[in-house]
């Protein structure tokens, strides 16, 4: 078993993980356990044609056939997983703009417990809709001028409520991760790892995982070009918070990332790249035609970055992980006639 | 090994299927030996929503996944594989509404063999594109006024090329069959077997492997409300030719169904049901919805058997043959808007 330890530069000073929050290789091992038979093993795709152009290998780890079309079934799963009994009996609650909510909601249902999703009322209506079809309670709130986090804290205090936050947990973080341990024990040793970057759980959770696996993999963050705060961010060397962004990468719709998943950021993604949404409908359209495969616009963030042409990848094994599917057929529809 | 011997009524005799033509139980695994590696073993995915609202268990064979987009590689694998040296040197010329004319075109490509391709001139762009992305020369012609038989005889006759026919060809039949093989030995014994039918290539070649296999299982032909020829003719006892077809479901646009495919479906398939251009693009929209694939209108008409509620599938163990995923992405979008 490899232990990874993480030394971080953080507030001035070098300290490992382990001060600031409980993330490491062994943790997404145990949560790859603690979901084994529940999580889906996403198959590995490949296009013939892309390799072609790209004159690379790249392969696309396909969360979008996740339990609950979306990567975030790992987390929630791992995190409730881990809950006490007595935590269980009184239920969690859970605020998110989407898949998080629905992972939620059908981890806690497989798990028999209740669950409470504070969920954006701009949501998409088919996200709403698979929420409450998963048995989940949902409360609404006004992404504009209301704090969600505010609203579950209230919920968790009131109610006696678990919060399993969207992001920035240390089980979370972990489950994420397993994503990219089954794609690279599948394609095998990458020379870069592109992940999407909404409030960073997916991304520090697979860096983690990949760079234990094989130090010399480049991870790279992909985000929507008008939301691009984990860019500033490891830029400025400090959490940059912006205003809600304008993308219709609806998963990616993060105002700052999150305290536990930026340090690991920090130390384990060489950059962060964006793309357009424009470049996001030509991705889903390069899916649907060639791929065969529906994958919301926050999921093809990833693969867009690996055509972006931004960083070089001739002759390089490049793994990609296409966070989800969720996505309303009209609206689907609607992106890849352009 | 099962060797499956089949009596048919045919002209009034009983007879066995090696009177008529060469196709049994024994050519469909030494297909699966030919195209082993080759072909893509195609995965087999299922919908809980979708098993809960049927009282069933669904099995989708998602041929969309195969090389070339579609079923049709098998088939045309095993074909060219068979050729002699000689016969692969002088080359092959198929006809086909599409996706037989990208596998033939494929599978010529990977063995070596210059590959001629008759097509309408109003098959799909995708289509005519991807045919000719894979190196074959392309013959247009007119659907409704001319026959792709005869021209693709007389170019075979000038140049000595070997015709790889869409359907009616018993190492066409065979290759097709191993998709039914594949898919039994993943989910096991079947109560029934949905199948879409143009030519009654894939649905022969799927009756022999699963009717060798486990005798008991119920084999369904689905086809085109508007394009019924095959319902017919197994009504009438004889094959009925129809005018060109008007539906959706271009790859089940045929005019009657072949001399060899016929008794087998005979003997082997239990009725063929029929399915409205509206179901299939309902069945489109749940694929692309709830199971995030990208299928084909032909490729929906199984599927869209099953969900018709024309056979009581309640407790049932059912497979369904999704055939392939080349649809124009614009055309496709129109569809799932509906």
């Amino acid at each position: 078993m490899i232990v990874f330890h993480l030394n971080l530069l953080f507030g001035g000073g070098v300290m490992t993980i382990s001060d600031i929050a409980t993330v490491n290789y062994d943790d997404i091992l145990l949560a790859a356990k603690n979901i084994d038979g529940i999580a889906h093993k996403t198959p590995v795709l490949s296009s013939t044609q892309l390799n072609k152009s790209l004159n690379a290998s790249v392969f696309f780890k396909c969360e979008n056939f996740q339990r609950g079309g979306a990567f975030k079934f790992r987390g929630a799963s791992n995190a409730i997983t881990q809950l006490s009994p007595d935590q269980k009996a009184r239920g969690v609650v859970a605020y998110s703009s989407g898949n998080h909510a629905q992972a939620v909601a059908l981890a806690a249902s497989l798990n028999g417990v209740e669950a409470t999703i504070v969920m954006p009322s701009d949501a998409p209506s088919i996200k709403l809709a698979a929420t409450r079809g998963y048995g989940a309670k949902v409360v609404l709130y006004d992404r504009a001028t209301e704090s969600r986090e505010e609203i579950a804290a209230a919920l968790g205090k009131q109610y006696g409520l678990s919060v399993i936050p969207p992001f920035d947990h240390p089980h979370v973080i972990a489950g994420q991760g397993t994503a990219a341990l089954e794609l690279i024990e599948e394609a095998g040793p990458l020379d870069y790892l592109f992940v999407c970057v909404g409030g960073g759980g997916l991304l520090s959770g697979s860096a983690i995982a990949a760079k234990s696996l094989h130090p010399d993999v480049v991870v790279v963050g992909v985000e929507p070009a008008l939301g691009n705060d984990a860019q500033q961010s490891l830029q400025a060397g400090r959490i940059v918070s912006i205003d809600l962004p304008n993308t219709i990468a609806d998963g990616a719709q993060t105002m700052a990332v999150g305290k536990i998943t930026f340090p690991i950021m920090q130390s384990l993604v060489k950059e962060i790249i964006t793309v357009t949404d424009d470049e996001l409908c030509k991705q889903m359209r390069f899916f649907a035609e060639r791929m065969k495969i529906v994958v919301e616009p926050t999921g093809c963030l990833a693969a867009a970055g690996v055509s972006s042409g931004k960083i070089d990848l001739s002759n390089a094994k490049v793994g990609v992980i296409v966070s989800g599917g969720n996505v309303d057929p009209t609206f689907f529809a609607k992106c890849i006639s352009v």
